[in-house]
Parts: structure tokens; C-alpha cells; sequence
């Protein structure tokens, strides 16, 4: 990627995460906790980008609970540019806010949007991915998702359709975009060759992203340009929190990339670039399991994986133990998640793991907020 | 029961209970635990006691590791009358030395062997069948055990045939000790309804007891009759350490009540006290589970015990949690045991519970002996 390239991440990093719960809290989400290695996934995301932009490109968007606890774990990103959102609106309105506010700075600059609490395995060929995807969408008014080759018909992910090979730049044409396919449509997409799961990581530059916000959004793209006009302003915090709880609450995916794959794959300009990194999205406690198993990083013969102060099996497999300063003894159990924290102690089925956000929600109607 | 009979529980506490760990540690033994309600196992055996036997009538026979923590537990008992094995021999030379010990002082006093570690529904019961057995006892030379009306084909108890019914007496004379039966005869003895359960209580005076170790363990009776002389004397604890190995490591109902049972039921003057309290001996987690479902102390609607600082659960039922500072989260599972402790955290499948004691084993091998 050509150095004259200005290159601005913007982490999304808004996301309440009560599926990691007991582990997730209110103001200690997925993104802020150290889920998979000493680092937490906040800080890995920015982490992994810092050959292509430093800490002062970088750009946050979290919530109120957040922010206090990022702004320590990052602490090279300047204050100003992790942005609090006064509610959550999805995440249309918080990449269109970075769009405005960058397009004010530079309407060349290439915004990469990402996810902050994803796992990518093999960051050299993540950057060489990402580094045809910024060249991309500095080129032009082009739009480029980064998407995974699929390793089984998930039905939770969204599916990226793609067309003909864009020879010159080894991307692909982006024909439709699938969200949440039922199992037999996932099936047919992983059989085909030519659909990739949406990685939630988008390459535009701001000028693109904040036109293309004007054009699909039209109510919402002025309420977010006032917001941007304000920033740095004492005015800001008001504002923000008068109009951004009027902004649409979509997704960008849903607002921006639906509509735009619609007009066909040559006029879209949308393009995919297919990363061959492993990668997971860590929806559940399931998926941080066999993440684990997959990389090979704690799990045991039996298919354990645990982070305790030591553990022992007899007649077990296939269990998620997190205990950090606790043995734990596990006899005649498979297929648990075992999460045990200062003040509350997770006992679930892996194939229940989704339901842990059910407990969550259980503890908000019986009123003990101290566990959520 | 007569006032002039001079009743003296013997307490038995020597046991080990790797079966409760991780809450029954070397130190802290199942006899010492409150498993059930506020007082520990052993608390509860003396004080259901107290109505036939003030506290300096009861001895205790236990270990170094558990003998401090039941003084204080017990702070009645005379210091002097809770013996401290220096090795474990089983019942019949505890029981024995007991026997010795205070036949020294009254040769009729009748002497009552009750396990530390069991419970018992419905005293009121316990107490009119133990003072009809302390009556027979003291009537002759008569061993009373207590028996309990089995009500599953345990294959972990020993059971009691019994005979004709002693009409006057209204208890039965013993035919037979059998040890855990195969399945196939457990069944049978349940159907037969002549069979009860050996409930390792024994009612005998001293000088019965005292004469059946002599005639039963002629090598063994000596030594103890020679430690049991030297009681209160400044030699006491030397010659204890050193003879006490020597005695022969079997149980009181091998040593002493099954070769009595071959004499024939009347020549053996062997009763058994059917009891109609509700009894369980506590052999595993999952008999503590059975037990507080059958007197419904702490079961919710689903089959789930709980002791914890609350608990939620999402299709998940018939599980056994014991946290009590910690609240505790189950979700689609079933049948589990979950004691979660200062330092060691166990989860195992109810039908495994039985295993528990392997964990101690191997944390002993593997060196951790902070959590034995």
C-alpha cells in the first residue's frame, strides 16, 4: 500500500456482550476482556493494525459504560477520537458519525471499519488482505468488505454472494449480500465456491462511506453531519445526545451495502476481498472453545480446554473450563462450559451457550444488577 | 429406659470422606461439615443423643487431623474422652478400646457405637427405638443393632436377615450379616421383607463388648486392654502410638457380630431394632442430593438443591449446588454436582459421585496437597 495513503481505523466497539456473561458485564464487555490470550480483544484489534496506522489515526465508537475502560487499555489513541455514544444505534449511524468527522479532515482518507471483539489467527496474511483492500478503496469510489471463506453452514453469520474476478487486483465482485441463511441455504452457499461469510470489516474511503450515508440514509446523514459540524465544540456532548437518539438504528450492512449490491455488480462498485486468515467471531462460549481446540492453544487430549490455577479430569471431555484462581475437578461431564468468576459461577450446556444472554436478562427482571 | 442405666455414646470420627471433597478436606472431614443444616454431622449425632446421655458421658474416637477442630465443635465432651488414633484401624479396635476403657469403670454401663456421619429425619423415633435397644442391653448379654427398613436394592450397605420376632421385646433375632450384595440379592432382600439395612449402630454393654473382642480378636484384645490400662497415666500416648498399629485393621461387624450371627439366632443373642426413622448414611454427593429432595429441605421446582447466594436456572434440573457466597447460573444442564469452595471448584455427573474420592487420590500423586 503506496505510504501516501492516510489510512483510519475505526473500531466499533459499542456492543453490550451480555454472551460472555459471567465474564461480561456492563462495563466489562467481550471487547475489553482478555477472552483468548493475555491481550484484550480491543487491544489485539488495534494491535494487529498498527503496522498500517498509529494509534492516533485510530478512531473508537463505544458506549458510556465503555469508554472509561478503553481509553486505559488504549492508551495511545487520543481521547477525543474514542466517541461515546449516548445510545445505541446499530451500526450505520456510528460508521456514518466516523465518516463525517473524518471526511472534515481529509475526504481522502481511507476508513477501515472493524470489528473489536473478533479473533483473526494469522495477522501477516490479515494485513496482505487488508493492504489490497485499503489500495482498493483508495483508487476509487469503490467499497470493499473483507470476507471468510466458510468452514461450515453457519446460520448465524451473513453470506456474501460474489461474481466474476476482478482480474488486475485478485477481488472479487460482489453480487448480494445474505443475512442469516436457514441450514439449508447455508449448505447450498458453502457448496457453491463462490459465497463468503461477511467479516463485519468494510474499506471505503470517507468521502465514499459519507456519500454513500447521504444517499441511503437521507434523514439520518444530516442529523450525523450536525453532530460532526459540532465536534471539538463545547456544544458537542449536547448535541450528540439531542440527535443521535433520532438516527435510523440499522445496521450498515442493511442500509448501505444491501441496497448498494442491488444495483448490480458492475454499477455497485462493492467488491470482496477473500482473506484466508482463521478467523472467528466469538458469538458464544462455544465459539471461544473451539476456537481454542481449533489453534491448538489450551485444549488437552480429552478435548478440555481450560484456563484455572490446574485442573483434572476423570471420564471427562470436550469441557470449557475458565477458572483463573480456582482448580477445578471435573468427573464424568462433556460438552459443559464452566465459567466461574468473583461473584457468580456459569454452569452451561455448550449447545446452550446462546442462552447465556437469557441469564442476563433474567437478572434485570429479579433485580440483581450488581451480577450484570 | 430405666434411670439407673449409665448410657455412654462412643462416637465414631475417624473417617477420612474424600467423598465430600472439595468441601472435606484432611482437616475438615464430612463428621465435621454442616452437609445438612447449620451443625455439622457430628454436632447433630451428639446433640440428637443429649435427651438419653449428658455430654460427659460421650467419647468420640477420632484422628490427630480431626481431634482439635471436634473439641471445639463439641466443647461439652471432657478433652480426655476424645481418643485420637494415632493410626486408623477400623471399628472393631475403636469400638474395643472403648469397651475397655470403660469397662474399667463400670462393666454394666451400656455402651452405644453411632457413626458421626449420618442423618436422621425424625428424632423422636430415633430416641423410642434407641431406648428400647439400651433396655435390651442392659437386660443381658445382648448385642442390639439398629436396622433400618431398606427402601431401594442398595448394593453399597450391609444388610441383616432377622428371625422370629422376640415378642416381649418386640425386636427380632439376627440370622445373618451380609456385606453390599450383588444387585440380583439386594432385590431379593428388599422383596423378602425380613432384610434391614445395618445401620453401624450397636447398643452392648461393656463388658458384652469387652468379652466378645477377647473371645473374637484374641490377639488383638490384649493390646487394647494394655492400652486402655495405662488411660490418664503420663505412658498413655507412647504406648497408644505403639500398640495401637499392631491391633488388627477389620471391622466391628467382621471381628465381632457376623461370627456371633454363626452361633445360631438364639445362642447368639443378637437383636436387631427395626427403626422407623428416615436415615441415610451420606455416602456421596448424590445421597446428600437424594436426601434433601426426600425431606424437601432446599428443592425447587425442577429437582434443583441449592445452597448458594441464588441461583437461576434455564432448562436445567436435578442438579445439586453447593456456592455459598457465590450466585450460580445453570443452563440446559441435568444431574450435575457443583460445589464450588474458597480454592477448588468440582463439577461431576450425579451417577459419578461415587468417584470423587479418585480426585483426592491423584491430587495426592500430583503433589497438590494444599487441597487434600
Amino acid at each position: 500500500m503506496p505510504n501516501s495513503i492516510d489510512f483510519r481505523p475505526v473500531i466499533l466497539a459499542g456492543g453490550s456482550g451480555t454472551r460472555f456473561w459471567p465474564r461480561s458485564r456492563r462495563a466489562r464487555a467481550k471487547q475489553v476482556l482478555a477472552l483468548d490470550g493475555e491481550r484484550s480483544m480491543i487491544q489485539q484489534t488495534v494491535e494487529r493494525l498498527k503496522p498500517l496506522a498509529a494509534l492516533e489515526k485510530t478512531w473508537v465508537v463505544t458506549n458510556e459504560f465503555l469508554a472509561h475502560e478503553i481509553a486505559d487499555q488504549l492508551a495511545g489513541v487520543p481521547r477525543h477520537q474514542i466517541i461515546e455514544e449516548p445510545v445505541a444505534r446499530n451500526t450505520a449511524p456510528a460508521c456514518g458519525l466516523a465518516a463525517f468527522l473524518i471526511e472534515r479532515e481529509n475526504p481522502e482518507a481511507v476508513l477501515g471499519v472493524f470489528p473489536s471483539d473478533h479473533v483473526i489467527a494469522d495477522e501477516p496474511r490479515f494485513l496482505k488482505a487488508l493492504q489490497k483492500g485499503i489500495a482498493m478503496a483508495a483508487a476509487g469510489d469503490n467499497i470493499i468488505v473483507l470476507g471468510i471463506e466458510p468452514t461450515r453452514p453457519e446460520t448465524g453469520y451473513g453470506y456474501i454472494e460474489t461474481g466474476e474476478d476482478d482480474g488486475a487486483q485478485a477481488a472479487l465482485r460482489v453480487r448480494r449480500f445474505t443475512e442469516k441463511p436457514n441450514l439449508n441455504r447455508a449448505q447450498e452457499f458453502v457448496a457453491s465456491g463462490n459465497y463468503y461469510w461477511n467479516s463485519g470489516m468494510f474499506l471505503w474511503s470517507a468521502k465514499t462511506l459519507a456519500n454513500a450515508v447521504r444517499e441511503h440514509l437521507p434523514e439520518t446523514a444530516p442529523l450525523l453531519e450536525k453532530i460532526a459540524s459540532c465536534f471539538g465544540k463545547p456544544e458537542f456532548e449536547q448535541v450528540f445526545r439531542e440527535l443521535y437518539p433520532k438516527c435510523e438504528n440499522i445496521s450498515v450492512d442493511y442500509a448501505v451495502l444491501e441496497p448498494r449490491s442491488a444495483k448490480g455488480e458492475h454499477a455497485s462498485h462493492l467488491y470482496c476481498v477473500p482473506a484466508e486468515f482463521a478467523w472467528n467471531d466469538l458469538g458464544s462460549w462455544a465459539s471461544l472453545y473451539e476456537y481454542q481446540m481449533e489453534t491448538r492453544l489450551r485444549g488437552d487430549g480429552d478435548g478440555n480446554v481450560a484456563e484455572s490455577d490446574g485442573h483434572l479430569t476423570i471420564e471427562a471431555g470436550n469441557n470449557y473450563i475458565y477458572s483463573p484462581k480456582k482448580f477445578v475437578a471435573l468427573v464424568g461431564v462433556e460438552n459443559l462450559v464452566i465459567v466461574d468468576t468473583e461473584d457468580a459461577l456459569l454452569i452451561a450446556h455448550r449447545d446452550h451457550s446462546q442462552d447465556v444472554g437469557k441469564v442476563v436478562k433474567e437478572l434485570g427482571l429479579s433485580g440483581r444488577d450488581e451480577l450484570i
